[in-house]
């Protein structure tokens, strides 16, 4: 057989080559490479439109195929538009199938940013503390034990198996009060609530705190959703502000961990909260981001065991195991179970079954109590060199919020937050600053400070990211 | 130690029964064990706010735990709202922490539809085909060689590892051309509908099939985008009919199989089709639901291929492997790219990253392949037994669609569709009539018909499955 294509001259122009072996060695037989190397032909111009193709049996003896795969071919690209074959004048390739530019090559994408010399990013768990053995594991039993339909359409509350363990850990972990009934499955805590809020499940206006995470804002924003910010203190959101804010329908808390300040809401406002639910048909969102992350007690218990029929109830995989994996929770009172699923819908499982599937075996099997474990005392550790190196190289600094998660707060004098970030941007120093967290209506006054994450370097690079840290910080003011 | 705690009498009331042993068997100790009982007690009701609670030393010793434990716990149970201590008049159950009912058992959801005897309705895969084995090396490989940064806060556009993959399977597979640059990884191909419209990447009016699938029509509909249904005859839709739509900005087309009506698009219409997008700014969204599965000949490939810049490519995993992955991809022109990334946005990777990889390497290994093609013979028998199954019993009745894909159109005579299908009702077969498909505002004539899906029901039961259909086909018109 030819193994190439060359000039067939006054039929198809002078200067085509027609190599079939760079299509051969992508696989798919000798038909499927023919049909690849015209279509690349075409589509570079190279093979210019009204141009004639030479007869079947030409083209096959040139390229020592049999008859019928070059017939077959042509028959697959006039079906394709590339060629048109008329009665009496030949195959041609087709008018309107001009190029597109020679061998298109899409613009590159423009570069993301770098990746910053030092990430003190907020939000992010270690990302090489992924326990794929424990998954891969998971994932083998879940998946050889799972039945046919598990791969069928799909429950839009999410695979029974995992509403079973999650009910069971939720519990067990988190004094949340719950059924597998009443949990539904969904990709995190921000497409929970783009889903409460965007398909109106619920409806604002929504109380907030006046310190959050902007992401959450925008989703609300785009939900058409107005928010009304609360005045945090050290005890929290004052939730007895709730009872003034006539015509509020729903509160968003992070009772365990405010975020990002980082304190847990005072017991009298977590009662507060939920007194105001029940008085005005309110909803209490429970955003527990990070709640199994406490590090110098028992984690504090959710709000939603207080009162199950008042609270929705958000959680996640994100800073547990990994923000990759898309996958989270709600759990909710009786009376939003089936709005929520009507809104999500049959065809819109979110997270994949096989996640799912493998998370609950992971539950189940106790490793997914063993992966928190560890990497809890890993983010102690942590903390603990942060909030020791701190007191070393800057004591006049006061670092809060680091009894629980993966973050803290270091709060800077006065005025010094925009020259501190703005320091720390020039030394490549990913972190941010409290102002960007701030509700733009809160009323509060406004506090400068850092917000450090500090589960995420890697091990080696932890130590240089925080002298990094501490070298763009405001020196101590002058004695006298 | 003593395994419960009766009746501390005056204290707490003189019927409580604080049993350990249930929550023992939970795990996480005793403190913990300790903690979840008093919760329990107190939500169902069984401790009455305002009662006194024994003092740490008293409960202690009933209960044979260390005197810390039980104060530990009570701290832990006042911080989260349960008790309230006062100086004085020790601790005792919140004032607000009423019950919600005498131990809460959520409402049962209401019991899903119960499963037809016989499931002949379109867009499923076979369940039982899903290659565990394959996935599950596939996962193995995938998850050890993947760098720690996959498991961080991921990339909108997906891995590049699946881009990579998927740039090469589709050239190879689909007749698409790309690169992993304009590629950007989804769940599927309704969600990537929401997010181009919804998203206002593109907008309406959009031109589309006069049948298609009611579900993307409702999302359309959410997004606020006025349809114009386009004729079909048997050579797909009439693409020259969108010259004459004045305003139309992009059309939703489904050119290797019709949905649900069966054929390709006819050469001329696909350049007709891009020949519109081009001269009017157009798009033209191409849905390749089930373009792999053709069975007569070399699958039909993608009009991307003749213009990528005026062209959308959707496909997904939802009947090549399982709808419950919930991958899928969209390939964009270039200026598609930013707009798209800009409306998912870093927090929206939707796809769990452990299924993009096992996703590329299934793929890279030549494994994806193979089960495309095993699948396919695996339809074409069915399709074939369908086909004469129906020569023989139902001769009188017309099947087309039956070149390709999961699913075949049934022709009834006119007027018969309504009793069909409530016949089939009746029987407890699922499938759907073809009205069900048809734009509200089409102008073309009404044909009646079924969409028989035939990949779904477990080998045992097609052939029970079709004769059950045969039943409650109209019979044969009398010969005088």
């Amino acid at each position: 057989m030819a193994d190439s294509w060359v000039n067939p001259a006054e039929r198809i122009g002078s200067d085509l080559h027609l190599d079939l072996n760079p299509e051969m060695a992508k696989g798919g037989g000798r038909r499927a490479a023919l049909g690849r190397a015209l279509r690349e032909a075409i589509g570079s111009g190279r093979l210019a439109p009204g141009t004639r193709l030479p007869p079947y049996r030409s083209l096959a003896a040139d390229l020592g195929l049999a008859r019928n795969t070059v017939a077959e071919t042509y028959g697959e690209l006039v079906a394709e538009g590339w060629l048109v074959a008329r009665q009496g004048s030949g195959t041609r390739v087709a008018p309107r199938a001009k190029p597109v530019g020679s061998p298109r090559v899409p613009k590159p994408m423009p570069a993301r940013a770098e990746p910053p010399a030092h990430n003190l990013r907020q939000g992010l768990p270690d990302a090489a503390s992924f326990p794929r053995t424990a998954w891969l594991a998971a994932a083998r039993r879940a998946l050889n034990a799972a039945p046919n339909d598990a791969f069928g359409p799909g429950d839009p509350r999410g695979r029974p198996e995992l509403r079973r363990a999650l009910a069971g850990y939720l519990s067990r972990a988190r004094g949340v009060r719950t059924s597998p009934e009443t949990i539904v499955v969904c990709s995190g805590v921000a497409p929970a609530l783009r889903l409460l809020f965007g398909g109106k499940v619920l409806r604002g206006p929504l109380a907030v705190e006046s310190y959050g995470l902007p992401f959450h804002r925008s989703i609300l924003r785009a939900a058409r959703v107005r928010t009304v910010p609360l005045t945090l203190d050290e005890h929290g959101a004052r939730a007895t502000e709730l009872f003034a804010l006539k015509g509020a329908r729903a509160t968003l808390l992070t009772p365990a961990h405010q975020f990002p300040t980082g304190g847990p809401l005072h017991p009298e406002r977590r009662a507060a909260a939920v007194d105001w639910a029940r008085g005005n048909e309110g909803v209490l969102l429970e955003d527990d981001y990070d709640g199994e992350f406490r590090y110098d007690r028992e984690p504090v218990g959710s709000v939603q065991g207080l009162d199950p029929q008042r609270v929705v109830y958000l959680g996640s995989l994100s800073k547990s195991l990994s923000p990759a994996l898309r996958l989270g929770w709600m759990v909710l009172p009786d009376h939003l179970v089936e709005p929520v699923l009507r809104v999500k819908g049959e065809r819109e499982a979110w997270a994949g079954v096989t996640d799912q599937l493998t998370l609950a075996d992971l539950i189940e099997s106790g490793h997914y109590d063993r992966h928190i474990r560890r990497t809890r005392q890993r983010y102690r550790d942590r903390r603990d060199r942060l909030v020791a190196l701190l007191a070393r190289r800057a004591p006049h600094i006061t670092l809060t919020g680091v009894a629980a998660g993966l973050h803290a707060v270091l709060s800077l004098p006065p005025g010094t937050e925009r020259p501190v970030t703005r320091a720390a941007a020039w030394q490549h120093i990913a972190v941010d600053g409290l102002a960007g967290f701030r509700h733009p209506a809160a009323s509060m006054p406004a506090h400068d400070g850092l917000v450090v994450g500090y589960a995420a370097p890697p091990d080696h690079g932890f130590e240089a990211a925080l002298d990094a840290l501490c070298g763009v910080l405001p020196p101590p003011p002058d004695r006298d």
